[in-house]
């Protein structure tokens, strides 16, 4: 058993004050470069905010369980705040107990993008409107002219598609919310669907694809987006609920 | 195997006419008043809109199947218009093919009541603000002051829940949805959660509380909503994703 | 000049505080009954929160200018804590700067109603349905099935209308806002128009008009709503902007 | 007197043929290119959408009125179908009624920005937060991280800012509308000021402001915004309000 340490800038020196420590208590686990392969090991330490644990997410498949020390704003995704680490990082990995939380897959260009969050679907013009057409499973459930569609999960549902229009849903509630950016149309609403459906998104101009506000790449016609087989996983928090209700009062 | 059949006041001669018509194709159904004991029979044949099926419901424990004929004005639970009745309740007799929707709880004074749509839970004053807290099991998620709030159903979520800020859900998502109404707060969303968790609100003063816009109990301090083991049963309509956006374009 | 003393219940002792300080500051007022004529007033302090002013303004037409000292909660329309009262009284009094803020007017049954807030036209049946038309200037903007709608001026914006949808208007801005009270319906917008028009709501079926969450009156048919020839007066807030700001963040 | 006859892609047969009917009516208009100096015109004709409009307003500091035939799709800037030009024109240019609507200017590098609609400030980089403060006279009103921040006119109201979630604003209310794009927080709302107020806007990146989704101009730190001294001139619609509602129905 291996770990591998990662830090977002900035957050070096207690990467290797928590090195240190789950080292000296038992485990074996490493500082990495971020842009490593990560999947070798069997565990990631991640040093960082939410926005680092979704950079480490787009660079492995098959996902070592993440245990995450917040340093960022809000860090939804985090385990601990960066005082209270030791005990909570000693409990995480004698024990092991993992859950994984659904990935979206969508295929652009033969290869196949991962997303813990959402898929934005971005007109590349800033201020320009594309025209959607949303199909799930095939029906056609929404039509109009917006800045983009966010295609997200419910973990998901705290980030970008918390700023469009779209419900808190239940990280444990397996389904996908689908909302527009800035619809310019009386009349929509987010879809909340099983995650077992197909979301297929057809547009009328070029539109960015955004993962996770990480990866982005420039595409045509459509997408498709539905369940990945490569979940994301994470040391279990007992009290997900709870804790996401406390962190979404500092989005306030 | 013997069917009912109910109408609403306007509905008579919708209602006789199917009559005939089902049994002369060699099934056996008889028209009875709403208010009669529906659970003795084997199915009910509704001539009305989703008010008819609701108010049918109400009285209702272990449920008939229900088929509905729409003399109402959107009908989303409806199976069809009545110029096209005959094919299509044919075959649903003959095939007998059913699906079972969730119902929510609520224990009132030793009595429970049962909602396919939604339980509203509304100040008993108008124009009034009650304070409520919401909690999912044990967890306290919102506070808030309010005309009320709505525990719905996915089916009630093209109910009233759609007049309140609520997201629309796939009918087969297993979900419990919670949206205030008129919530005297900046900041809140709806909450979509598992339907194997329990609702819990605590109110600061005198509510109704209303199943299905049906039923109304003026009640006070706090009341638990949960998933009742006693489904709505309706004879199955395959593309119902596609009938709910169809029918949606009616409330534009 | 005599100005009058209101408060609301359990702000006694403070009232007869307020009492002592001003008339030995050289002014000269009594604290009365709330429901006594307070028209005849040369001005009025109140002790109390929102609720309380808006009482008050329930029984004036001629308006006296109120100056409120707040023991309610949020206290959008009070000129200061209870704490800070007494450099606020005496420098209000003093300078005499008053500032009109436009009421709403309707007439029903042949007496006019007065609002500082809204007028709210509500389904006098709970969780069931009417439905509106709503024209501006005999131009039909809207129509909808609801459970109410509210007309507000721009100080009832952060009132009834924050809870139901609407925008943040600017206190010196001419104008009426129009926002219904949970719309069964996909697409509608809060209107605001200018104050010198008037709106007239058609309805189907009967409905409580609640001014200002005060007065309660049953009709039917409809009514129509314009600006009213007696304002609310208040002492100037000299930066009631920012004071807004402030306590909208109470609302949170 | 003389007149500008300008066309979008696809319309030149159309601006052709009014051509023709204006000159044999007896007034004297000439096509001309859409990038020409238009100030110099007594008016202009536009053959187009709105967004020919707002093309030809970018090009015009003192505005000579403008009559606009939809061959657009809302066009609700317009003045009439083509098929119904010829009475409409004539009369427009026969009485010559005019009326103006405020722009909003923004002073950017030494040059000004003016738009009819709105100014749309945009984070430069696709789905990435950038953190704005929103200030109004100097007081504070709103601090929040987004994709961007509208200002915009009542015009406007039914452009950009209709997508995302500020209501309908009287074309005759002077008034600034200010609502955020996709903002990453619970609790905020559309606000609604004089127009007199100066809005200002502090980031903490790299924004596009976008001048009626035209001009776009990249920049950092601050802008202000306010009532230009260049307002843009129309013939008059009589009935604005009752038009606007019509071509309402069109964005469902």
């Amino acid at each position: 058993m291996k770990g591998a340490i990662v830090y977002k800038p900035g957050s070096k020196k207690l990467a290797e004050e928590v090195s240190e420590f789950v080292n000296s208590n038992g485990f074996h686990a490493e500082i990495v470069d971020i842009d490593k392969n990560l999947e070798r090991y069997n565990y990631i330490i991640v040093i960082g905010g939410d926005g680092t644990i979704l950079r480490v997410l787009q660079s492995v498949k098959n996902c070592p369980p993440i245990f995450a020390i917040n340093t960022g704003r809000v860090g939804l995704l985090t385990h601990c705040e960066p005082h209270e680490y030791e005990d909570v990082v000693i409990k995480a990995l004698s024990s092991f107990e993992v859950e994984e939380f659904v990935r979206l897959s969508c295929v652009v260009d033969g290869s196949e993008l991962l997303a813990l969050n959402e898929f934005a679907i971005l007109c590349s013009t800033p201020a320009k409107l594309v025209e959607m057409n949303v199909y799930v499973d095939d029906v056609k459930v929404e039509s109009l002219r917006c800045d983009g569609m966010l295609v997200s999960t419910p973990i998901g549902s705290t980030a970008y598609a918390l700023s469009t229009g779209g419900p808190i849903i239940d990280p444990y509630l397996n389904s996908i919310l689908i909302v527009p950016v800035a619809p310019f149309k009386l009349g929509w609403k987010p879809w909340v669907v099983k995650d077992d459906r197909v979301v297929r998104l057809e547009f009328d101009r070029s539109v960015f694809i955004v993962a996770d506000g990480q990866s982005n790449i420039e595409h045509e016609r459509s997408v498709e987006i539905r369940k990945s087989n490569y979940p994301a996983r994470f040391f279990r928090i007992s009290d997900r609920l709870k804790r996401t209700v406390e962190k979404l009062k500092k989005i306030y």
